[in-house]
């Protein structure tokens, strides 16, 4: 039996959702633009799709535009907010632990042009919103900062970060690719102006993610052509993609209160279990922190090492997120929070989900301690802790 | 029974493609950036997809970049082109007809500094490779020009085309959303650096899509993250998208010449006889295009009507483009080969597929006739027509 502990990265489509999305494969297959009966069934699914993600994040449905996932959404939010304002200014201010899909898009907007602020989290992976504020000028355009970090799990005040960018009348976005159906979200009550998600973080599809822009914001389409979804993301829709992602949202929506009071109380014995190691610390912040997320450093041994030996006892997790796993530089996150290039090498993320019970939870603790153990017996450092 | 004659809007999910896609669902659901079994599981599925495409084509593997759709391999193929090749010139041909999701492209690089060259097609839709040769400067970095038209289905001479920008060393795009396993097509021996398809046109998923790009070939990412597909299209990879349009790709591939056989001699019949009907064209050639197309404009009466009554008579087709259906304006292909306003209002667009039949074709023109003959005598035109 094989244990999944990497729900951050993936998730497996429900069944539930994947009996949703089946007639839009082959029988309801219509192009949502047709004029006939097969092309309004589509578009009736799109609606009603675009209506139960609005109701979940307490936005209009015309504020919701669909796109492939949740890197596509960032790279729309933050390029093309930029474009679309750079008439009032080119600074924009985001944080140095964002998601890549973030992060390399300000890369790309400073080599255009555009002036990039980077706010660090403190050492438990939390931003301060004054350190936002103070480094807002006439010529600041944008704000984007994630709801939670991906890698680490913490939790950003991002109503209060909404409160001030309203106050400015600067341009919010965040992403909510972690955090869409696991913690609540209120785009009026939190002021936010752009917010990225995606289906396959929550038992939906992969393909399928949205961009909520709140009506009124200046923003140019990242794809041009037919000019479906208002113009603003053209593309035959992907309705079989869409559908599922929107009763993926539905069901874990409603199961949200729930499903996060019993993945915590099994995060938080691993928390206490795993911290009984010698020389492991908790990456992020104790309580501020998502209910499903743990994430490891262990001194003297390489993340990777531990990911290879737990899935060879059926376990899957990572070292941090998916995105970076071909690359051999440390964690932008673990770094962010101030650890040592060293101890950012030897970092563990378990994400909890569906599937896990507490006897999965027992046997990642067994399995965990016994390859620590193992690893650090033939590990180069020969430093023995205590 | 509902007949279905819209077969370049999209078509279905066929069985065998929708069993290829399910394991990726809910059972071999990792991410393939993942280090662990269900990690390595979809990146296998993935290279194994990629190594299909690439055949059909006679590409590289790695030459292979999967995309969201048709639309974002065009977009990204005639943008980031312009961007990655600026400093060697800015200017770009391409036609009057190409799709929205070229033409637009360009419209938005005309507004960034490029200037760009639209070709018209001759009156039966085909465009002059001489034509292009003349417009070439030395500030030429891009040609990109369909394969064949989505509304009239004329098939271009793309080899020619390919040869002349081969030859003055400019880069070669080369949308083959319609003819992607309609038509045979070598990227080597055609000259082509880029190309775009889809895989909802070939009985594959929607939202999968790819974009041949030539090795060598300077070209930006448009969307900035995680570095998935070579660091030129980051985002998690839609899987089941993938693997359901190789399946797709590989059945079509091998289908190719045996329905270009069926469907030619179903859509003869078609034209033959709805020519019959007085005060009507065929728009585009008479030989040089797809196998499947058909599109008629008929004098006095709007093709919108035509597509409405069809739709009660069971039988779906479109006016032309599925993406402009709502759109006021006639068709710019239409325009393009010389049509006027009023007749290119008239049009009506039959595309076969797997699923037509000869009675099928036999109701189609019974009921076209019948149409047609009933909006003429309610026709605000009153002129009469012999």
């Amino acid at each position: 039996m094989k244990i999944y502990m990497d729900h951050a990265a993936t998730t497996p489509v429900r069944k539930e959702t994947l009996s949703a999305m089946q007639p839009f494969f082959s029988d309801n297959f219509g192009n949502a633009s047709s004029l006939y009966d097969l092309g309004r069934k589509a578009k009736e699914a799109l609606d009603e799709s675009r209506k139960k993600i609005a109701r979940i994040i307490n936005a209009e449905p015309q504020e919701i535009i669909f796109t492939s996932g949740g890197t596509e959404s960032d790279n729309m939010a933050v390029k093309e907010i930029a474009f679309a304002n750079r008439n009032k200014g080119s600074h924009i201010i985001t944080s140095s632990f964002e998601h890549h899909a973030v992060i390399n898009t300000c890369k790309f907007l400073e080599k255009n042009g555009f002036k990039v602020d980077y706010v660090n989290p403190d050492k438990y992976g939390i931003i301060n919103p004054r350190d936002i504020e103070k480094l807002i000028t006439e010529k600041t355009i944008l704000v984007s900062i994630m709801h939670a970090n991906n890698e680490i799990g913490t939790i950003q005040p991002i109503e209060e970060i909404g409160k001030i960018c309203k106050d400015k009348k600067i341009i919010f976005h965040t992403d909510a690719v972690q955090t869409f159906c696991r913690l609540p979200v209120d785009v009026k009550k939190m002021n936010i102006d752009l917010l990225s998600a995606s289906g396959h973080k929550i038992y939906g599809p992969k393909g399928a993610g949205f961009l909520f822009i709140r009506k009124g914001t200046g923003i140019f389409p990242l794809l041009h052509g037919g000019g479906q979804e208002s113009g603003l993301r053209s593309g035959t829709e992907n309705i079989s993609g869409i559908v599922g992602m929107a009763k993926a949202a539905e069901l874990a929506g409603k199961e949200m209160n729930s499903e996060n009071s019993r993945l915590a109380k099994l995060r938080d014995i691993l928390i206490k279990e795993i911290l009984k190691i010698p020389g492991t610390r908790l990456n992020g912040h104790a309580s501020r922190r998502l209910a499903n997320n743990a994430n490891f450093s262990f001194q003297n041994i390489e993340g990777e090492s531990i990911v290879m030996l737990l899935d060879k006892a059926g376990i899957a997790a990572s070292t941090g997120s998916a995105c970076s796993t071909k690359s051999l530089e440390p964690s932008h996150v673990l770094l962010a929070i101030g650890l040592s290039h060293k101890d950012a090498h030897g970092s563990l993320r378990l994400t909890l989900g569906k599937s896990n019970n507490e006897k999965d939870i027992k046997t990642a603790i067994r399995e965990i301690k016994k390859i620590v153990n193992q690893l650090r017996k033939i590990s180069p450092f020969q430093r023995i802790i205590e």
